[in-house]
Parts: structure tokens; sequence; C-alpha cells
């Protein structure tokens, strides 16, 4: 846990998991996946859909017990996240749509967020985050395709089911908020947002239902604030953040999640794994001017 | 302590100061001097001379005790470590060439080096380092007027006599280096080198006393090998550090100095106060080609 007082946003946490291996949380999940496969599951090897950093975690467990691992990658994958998944072994597919049942037989599928082992190992972090946080009030946790918050929850409300937990999503791939609101799993026709970490193009019944049951409030943030928050947390906590990871911060950011007033506030930093130019040019934007004329 | 595994470099621990308070291991020393000095002391204020962390995390100090503070500052400091000062409550004069003596009479001088208050303080970072790493070979760390090697070095030679510690300064401000090679403290005509936070334009009798007697060795690097570094700490370890932060990672990335063979390496990374243009800047330009020819 690192002090957020340098971004002077009021007491406030951040569970740093872009320091973790691979850059970001998702070793958590895709380790207790793995480490649960039949001899026979381990000999066929695994199969995954990722953009990015589920595609290198998988690929890491993978590895260290000698699995074959392949990725269906979609064609906008960035650059450093291919590279990084075929560094740690895998395999890459890239296609168009990603679809995935037809792609490859035989393999054991560890989806990213939808799998009861991968959203246990992700809810590791409300423990880590219970255990070093003794008076912890609220939790803010990006939201993809919620298999972070899932576990997370569930592991926090479990224990202490007065912690507040609060989910951000972003506005161009709003799928679990458009999917609570249609009272059923949604899927975007349109994906548009600069944090590929959390472009989930459908929800899930098993993440919905958790987060129905464990998540206090999901909001949504444009791209403009989620910026706006990676460049706080670069430039003033000095931690190096992809947009998806900057997600939490953004939204205490522009008023849209308030710390708590009294007991602590933590905010889950997701990943930090970016291209250079890519952070380069986030670093020289500045916030365009807000539209509604009502600031933040 | 970060893991630094994702530089691939070899076993090595960071110590990541730039996620300290003011955003550097300054405040250790200014806040030891602070609380030693008198009420007569207090009354009258601190006055120093820095580019910016140590004004930084003196006027933290000062601030905290209800003391004047402050800063004769070069007119080529930094705005955004101007501003951190402004913001921690010093006054700032600037001065084409720092005449300390001059400027201001009554106030107690709290040298950014040269003090042995400031000294003891900064040697907390190697008590840390030995409290955390029961395998300690070797430590490598950034020197600019060497305060904070001198504390360090005399920390962990005492308890440790056999760990290593090696100093990196920038070829275009090797104070430290010149100073040992004549044999008494020189002071440099020009200063050239993108870490401002090493750019000390003198060495004194003390900090280099302290040097030959508790650091095995002194290391140049010219400032393409610097931003390499930098580059490194940023992507691979997810960082954010200022030049001078990464000349320690920079150093062992360019193969100067090798991480030890047995036992942990650790390096530590001494602060993270960036423009974002300076810093989007560093992140697109590449690595210059060896003009020897010997690459690294």
């Amino acid at each position: 846990m690192v002090s957020g007082e340098a971004l002077g946003l009021g007491p406030l946490l951040l569970k740093a998991e872009n320091l973790q291996r691979t850059g970001s949380f998702k070793p958590r999940g895709a380790f207790n996946a793995v480490l649960q496969l039949t001899a026979d599951e381990r000999a066929r090897g695994v199969i995954t859909l990722s953009a990015g950093n589920h595609g290198q975690a998988l690929a890491l467990a993978a590895r260290s017990l000698g699995i074959q691992c392949l990725v269906v990658a979609p064609q906008t994958a960035p650059q450093t996240k291919l590279a990084a998944m075929r560094r740690f072994g895998a395999e890459i597919i890239q296609t168009p749509s990603v679809r995935l049942q037809e792609a490859v037989e035989g393999m054991r599928l560890v989806h990213p967020f939808a799998d009861e082992r991968v959203i246990a190992g992700q809810g590791t972090v409300g423990l880590e985050i219970l255990e070093a946080v003794p008076d912890l009030a609220l939790v803010v946790v990006p939201v993809g395709g919620a298999g972070l918050i899932s576990g997370l929850a569930l592991a926090i409300k479990s224990v202490k089911p007065e912690v507040r937990v609060v989910g951000v999503e972003p506005v161009g791939a709003a799928v679990v908020s458009e999917s609570l609101r249609a009272g059923r799993p949604v899927v975007l026709e349109r994906i548009e947002t600069v944090a590929d970490g959390l472009a989930a193009p459908y929800a899930t019944a098993l993440n919905l239902a958790m987060v129905r049951r464990f998540v206090d409030e999901v909001v949504c943030l444009d791209d403009a604030d989620i910026l706006d928050g990676l460049r706080r947390v670069v430039l003033d906590a000095r931690l190096v953040v992809e947009p998806a990871g900057a997600a939490s911060v953004a939204a205490i950011a522009c008023g849209r999640v308030k710390v708590a007033g009294s007991g602590s506030t933590v905010a889950v930093l997701t990943g930090g794994n970016l291209d250079a130019s890519r952070l380069a040019g986030w670093l020289q934007t500045k916030k365009s001017p807000d539209p509604t004329g009502q600031g933040t």
C-alpha cells in the first residue's frame, strides 16, 4: 500500500497493483486457475482472450508450470502488451472479432473475468487491503468485465460488510452499468475508450450477480477524466499506470466519488503496462474543458 | 523495497525513494536537521541552496514546525520544483550564481549535503536497506554533492563492512570523481547534465572524507545512459523517476556496474519530481548509438 498524500485528494491510500509481476493484478487470478488444472488439462494447455494484461499473466502462470498457452487477442491490442505475452511464452492469434469457441478446441479456457477461480484469485487484492488498512471505509476499483471487483467485493463484504465498494468504468465501454440497467448481460455494439484494459465487450451473468450483491455503486467516467487521473498518478504519486489503472483515482479527482469522511479510502491502481509514445502523448494532453460548463 | 525483476537486469531490488513525501529522500536529512535547531535558531528561520528536492524537503520540515524557510535557487531550476517549494511554504530567491553567504544573514543554513545532521538523516536509507535485505551485497547510489551516499555508506559499513557501496554521477557534473582524483574539493567551471538533481557545483571536505572512507567506487555515466535508465524504470518497473533518480539503475543497465554474483543488489531511486513535458520528451528519445562502437 502506497500513500496517496501527494495527490492532494484527501486521506487516500493506493493499492499499487501496477507494481505486481507482469505489471497488473492479473497473475492473482491466472495462477489460482492454472494451479487447479487436472493433469489432463495441463497436458492440453490453456487458452484465453485478452487485449493484454490477463494474457501476460496467464502466459506467466502457464510457463511456470510448463503448460502451453494460447491467447486470442483483438487486432487493436497494444503492441507492448502483445510483445510481453510473447516474452512470457504465449502463442498469439489476432482476430478482428473474438470468436473463441470456434478458434480452438481441446484447450482449457481460463476466461479473464467469468471464471470462479480467476475471481477468487483477484479477491486476494481485497484480503490484502483488509489486512493492511484496519479502518477501511471505502474501496474504489476500476471495472472492465468485473472480474477484479467481483472477487474483491466478495472478499471485503464477507469480512466487513460496512465497507463501501465502488466501481469505475469508462463511459465508452460501460458494459456493467448498461447490463445492470437492462437487468441482464448486454453485448456492446461499439467500444470507444482510451482504457484498453477496461474495454470488455460483454458482461456475464456470473459477474453481474456478484456486482449486484456485493458492489455498492458503479460510476462512469469519460476518457478526458481518466487521462487527467493518469497524469495525476504519474506526476504527483510517481507511479506509472495505464488509463485503466488510473480510473479509480480519476473518479475521486473529478469529484464523481468522494473519499470517506471517516475511515480510510483505498483506490486500486490495477496496472501499468504502457507504450512510451502513448504515455508521452497523454502526459502532454491538457484536460479538455467540461462541455456542460459545470466543471468538477 | 520494490522488486526490480521486471527490469530484466538480474537479481535487483529498488529502494523507491521517489515514493517518499515530497518525491525524494531529502526529507530524511531536512527533518533531522530542523528538529535539532535551538529555539533561537527556529525563531530566525532556515535558509538553503537547492535546485529543487532539498528545497522542497526543507520547506516541508520547516512548515511542520512553524519555521520560516528561504531557498536560494539557480535560475535554471525546474519550474515544477520551484512551484512545489512555494506550495510547501518556502520563499525563493533565484540567482544566476549561488552566493549564499552574501544573500542573507541571520538565518540558519541547512546545507543540502555538507551538514552532519543532514548526512545522518540520509543515512536512514542505509539502515532501512540493511533491515529489509538480510543478504545485502551491493548498494548502488546516485551521487550529486554526496550527502546521501555519505550517510548511507557510513550506516551500512558500520553495521556490515563487507557490503559494497558504489556511487554513480553524471559525466557532466562529476565533481566527486574529479575531487577524488585531485585529492581536494574542486569547483566545476561548467555543469552540463540532464540530471538536475545531481548537478552539485562543488564538493566539500566533509563529504569527500566520508566517500574516501566508506564508498568502494564512484562511476560516471553520460546523459544518454542515464535517460536510457529512466525509460527502463518508468516503462518496465512502472516507477516515475527523474534522471537523477534513475542513475543507479542506469549504471547497471549500461554495464558499468554489475549486480552482485551472490547476495542481493539494491539500486536507490532517489527521486521522481518531473515536468510532464520533459518526461514526455525523454520517453520518446531513442538512445543515441555508442560512438565508441563497443556497445553496452
